[in-house]
């Protein structure tokens, strides 16, 4: 029996993700193929109740370390407890953004460093890699666009465009130097992407 | 203005350190000496709801490394918002568990290896150190003895005695590379305990 494909999206809020990931369950589904879906932070009863603490924009006194650290936590858990036993069983997981977000958002964004956020990720995840990264890239202003049609923004989202900038830049220096992250022009309609995104899962798993 | 003294108290449950360090507080607060007493995990908004998925038995689930990375994360955020202001406004901290329990109970009883507590440690805060810590050392049964006299035992009183042992045995290792931390026989009447530590205190702000 073979490994499960470990299939994670990435991108600023608003890039459109939740809408592919959906557009790829639907097809997974369809065919038959076995596959979970998690999402992060969260997917556990420990996970869960940290993205709780995470989201809550009371927690706005929360420090960028305790942040950093808290993402980190429910990595740990969903990819010991989910994750790992799912792709040995031969399940794909497909996941709603992984470490590669905090590269982004914790690493550059909030300027904490590459160094310390890639140490704590393969710490956290016991070096679990993602097969294949869908990254998908959009400007902020239309992203804004896109999350303020969907009504009120959360404690991360609220930090504006210039924040989004930074985030968008480190998904595409990080992207440099990993040829699994695939970097999609989310700029396109929903079925234009995902024809990208179908063409580049099919590759692997046939 | 000189800075406060940072002051701590180690030891595994049972130990006494609740009551050395009520009798500490006490003999501040007579002697009109400004203090903060902050216990660890918890202390902050953030922290304390770290806290009580820490110490929920119905997590049994939780990963080791989840654990430890919870542990970081609030100690991130008291290190930041409560400790490190307090010190620099010439108050004295005392601290009920810090670093050296991550060290004691996650690096050696868990097993995850110092070189990886010892890095979290640091991050976590800031290279902040404590000036003195106060080992309560004491074997575990007649700790454990203490503790069931005081009622139910949480989730990680519950792990047993060869636990304990392991919690202790890691605490002296440490105390044996840090001149900070002083061992201290905790299987003693209380008085002659705060004595040692009476003295020990004054010998810093003297």
């Amino acid at each position: 029996m073979s490994k499960g494909l470990f299939i994670t999206f990435e991108g600023i809020d608003g890039c459109g993700k939740s809408t592919q990931l959906n557009l790829l369950k639907e097809e997974f589904t369809k065919q038959g193929i076995e596959f979970i879906e998690v999402r992060e932070p969260g997917g556990t009863r420990v996970g869960e109740k940290i993205r709780t603490i995470l989201l809550d924009r009371k927690n706005d006194s929360m420090t960028r370390m305790a942040e950093l650290l808290l993402f980190e936590a429910a990595r740990a858990q969903i990819t010991e407890e989910v994750i790992i036993p799912a792709l040995e069983k031969g399940v794909n997981v497909i996941c709603d953004r992984f470490y590669d977000s905090t590269t982004a958002y914790q690493g550059y964004a909030n300027k904490m460093g590459r160094d310390l956020t890639d140490f704590l990720n393969l710490k956290a995840t016991n070096e679990t890699y993602p097969d294949i990264t869908l990254l998908l890239d959009i400007d902020p202003e239309t992203a804004c666009r896109r999350r303020s049609e969907r009504g009120e923004a959360d404690r991360i989202e609220a930090l504006g465009l210039a924040y989004q900038e930074a985030v968008r830049e480190g998904y595409l220096e990080l992207a440099k130097s990993e040829e699994r992250i695939k970097v999609l022009d989310a700029d396109r309609t929903p079925e234009a992407i995902y024809e990208e995104i179908h063409n580049l899962i099919w590759d692997l798993i046939s």
